[in-house]
């Protein structure tokens, strides 16, 4: 889905909920001659917040990105509107971070290749060397940086350093086995998507498809979300189910569960990379592409 | 769903796309001082329309109707829009067609009961008498018409006098198995609602579930949509599938298939009451609620 | 679906799995010359059981079902068989339990008015008066008794002798909001099917729409289930969910998971009334229609 | 999903529906003391048909194949059955057809790696250079025949030459965008899978997603099939759909379609290489797993 391949700046705006936003808002853009392409909003009553997603087509603009975002800070000061911007030219930088488990590392390098991730992914990290075959048919660099016991916060700042030098922008744990340190997450608030192989709330931690085996649900899921200090607790990006009956043993679970784990962090990883996310509190507002 | 019990107004608006259009409608209720609860957008790049469905709190309105209106339609003049507008507290009034079989009349009733659907039901209508009891149990008048190869314009006459009469704003063919004349359906353009027991365009005409038996389906589903003169080719409303498998009978098909119509037909009937819905051309466009 | 209108009798099996087991058994019914119409398998490797469930028509029964009953006996002396036999030509007795909420009452009434229940529901209970004017619509004797901190264990007595003098085959707490005594539930193990708001084991216990809004999950759910003494611990019958977004409040997710709750428990109620279900400790095996 | 990587022999078996059936062949597996894992049947009480799907555990046989194969051939004239044997120990070899399109043929080659599809893929086969770099990604040989108006024939032969010399058991079109002729058809019935990017029968032949979106519909879907000499008229293996809405162009369409088609055509091949499909006419009967 490349449909933001063209010249485009997003918007991505929450501020207090009050009569006139939208209309003082969308004014700016108006009196300033830009050329809205879409205007997404979300009025929360309940917690009295106003979230906006504004798309630009700057291919036929007259003025520079260094004017129009002192323009545009000078009506958020008025208005105390919090907001990011973001240009489509500038392809985001994502990295990969993964385990033994290839299902998940697959499922995004083929998006990704077909050119439905909108991104570059500059290096993959792991903590055991398994899956450099996966990294080398796709030609992206692989490195491996073992953790036990005691070289797990050594690894961390070298993890680090790699992702500084490279510019990440985003980093997904496509089954990445470790948890991270809360030094390690708080370099990248809200830049690290995870997939829990479970439909959260239910079966948090270990070994979901045996407890969900040994429950007798009949629908298993998975969930994206992002990382947090608290494990499994981060904001809820994507969650997918599908039905199952008695006779899946928790091996077929898990099998099941592989092609629900793709697709779901695929999609959380799409809606972030196309600015589709805003954060409220613990919930994530996703506007629709 | 009770959201709209409060003392709302709600327009509907569509005109051609071009710069600015957001900030004029949205500026026009900003600076009357009216307190807009949820605006959205669609802005059609293909047909180069734009769509806006902007609900109003009323309960502060410091101007008459009257007045309001007056003002909003200098608005559209000059920004060319065609637009309606809808008052919450007009309770709208349907009116239920049916013939012998019970389940849509059943699940339409039931929701009504529950105060699910917003709007009053003064008649149901059906060229049989068979479902008298069910309109009974629920105490709504029930008229019945009985239709032969001769009389069919005469009968049709008869009903058009009835819906007349009662101020009817909503037609829903719940399984109605008679083809309405052009001449009734053009007294309720994009009023009436049928539905229809396939997934269509698949299955057009009559007995779909055998004939999805006969070619082997996986996937059964049911249609809602706006009568029009080309029976069962009007704009689609909602649509809702299921899976099945080899075991299912024809029988069964029909068994499975009733539970996909009950809430296919439901939820247009919301969309519609709760007005979401805008036609451009043979395409509806259905806000969220 | 009345497919279990004709004269059958249905054997549900459970048993050690071991060669042979399946041969013995179609043997039997083979040798007594009686019409299998189906007959389903499934062989749990992990625990080691073996579950049938077996459908013979009787229309064309040369014996007594005395003989026949004796018959089988001694071969399941002899295989070390658990099993059941259900005649349908007994219509089995049904009791609905509700609180104030109606719209799973309403929905269990709508299908056994359609002859999609196969089952005679002889009356309603309810700690509350407020739905009588439903039953009434249908037909049903309502009985209330008000539950408060004192009569409860009185209360429950005298509903425990309305249900045996009904000789009430099947119990659904159709959103019944009092938690049943363990004395209660062990009168009618697995015959008490409740309803659950959550897509279980996730938001356990009270408000688990508000708990779901405040999650920021993507997808509601509801799951019916067995009621034993650990409240939302029974055996999962049927779960479905759907899915939501950010603008969804948490009065519409109550409002949309109404419908869920609607389809999962008829749905459950459905397979335990065709007799479909076979337990094996905290799971279900619910055998395809 | 390797639960076939034992050494097991799968029966497929059809025959007219009669009393004892169940019993005579379960009784020949059992007098052998063969382990079944696992029996299936069904039994299609409209056409008079049986099916049966029998799992052996070969691990522990006594008597050779042939032996084994000699006896069940003696039953199966006895009891005019129609059948085919499968041993899990037979690798089966599959063949991938393309053209420009990578997306199917991506997820193929991944679930491949991952060990979920139980085959080998000696080569891919294209009328289009455009996907060799995938192949040789996954090092697979890649083979291009052009197509024109004047060598289809010629290429054909080709093409058969070479999936004869590869002892190909299954050809899987994915997204193959040249209509086979009859002749290839006929050397491999039944054995070729073709992905139709629409929810047949809803718009057959070219430019669904266009045609999808003119028509409005509310869920777009694809559907696997049996290639046979009519275009899209083939046994329905595999269908699923996903939700829409106004929003969406064609393009986008298009992307969704995408993953839709990816998750059908990889389930049904799944469901071949396991031997769980059998044909009953235009209809397959396709077991669980």
């Amino acid at each position: 889905m490349n449909t933001n391949k063209k010249n485009e700046a997003i918007f991505l705006i929450s501020t207090q909920d009050r009569k006139g936003i939208l209309a003082e808002v969308s004014g700016f853009f108006s009196k300033n001659n830009f050329n809205v392409i879409k205007s997404q909003t979300y009025s929360d009553l309940i917690d009295g917040q106003y979230f906006m997603r504004i798309r630009i087509d700057l291919s036929d603009m007259q003025i520079t990105c260094k004017k129009f975002e002192e323009d545009f800070a000078e009506l958020a000061e008025k208005l105390k509107l919090n907001y990011t911007i973001h240009y489509t030219s500038n392809v985001q930088k994502m990295a990969i971070m993964v385990s033994k488990t290839s299902h998940c590392l697959y499922d995004l390098l083929m998006h990704h290749s077909e050119g439905e991730l909108d991104c570059e992914i500059p290096l993959i990290i792991s903590n055991h060397p398994d899956l450099e075959v996966v990294a080398d048919r796709f030609r992206i660099p692989y490195y491996c940086f073992p953790v036990n016991g005691a070289n797990k916060a050594e690894q961390e700042a070298q993890i680090l350093d790699l992702l500084k030098k490279h510019h990440i922008d985003l980093v997904v744990m496509a089954r990445y086995m470790q948890v991270l340190s809360d030094n390690f997450i708080s370099n990248y608030p809200n830049k690290i998507i995870n997939i829990h192989h479970a439909f959260l709330p239910a079966f948090q931690g270990g070994n979901p498809y045996q407890r969900a085996w040994e429950r007798g649900v009949k629908m298993i899921g998975a969930t994206a979300h992002y990382a947090t200090k608290d494990l499994d607790e981060g904001p809820i990006i994507e969650q997918d189910v599908e039905r199952i009956n008695h006779e899946n043993t928790p091996e077929e679970l898990r099998a099941i569960g592989k092609d629900i784990e793709r697709r779901v962090l695929t999609r959380a990883v799409t809606e972030h990379l196309e600015h589709r996310i805003i954060l409220s509190g613990l919930r994530t507002i996703v506007f629709s592409r």
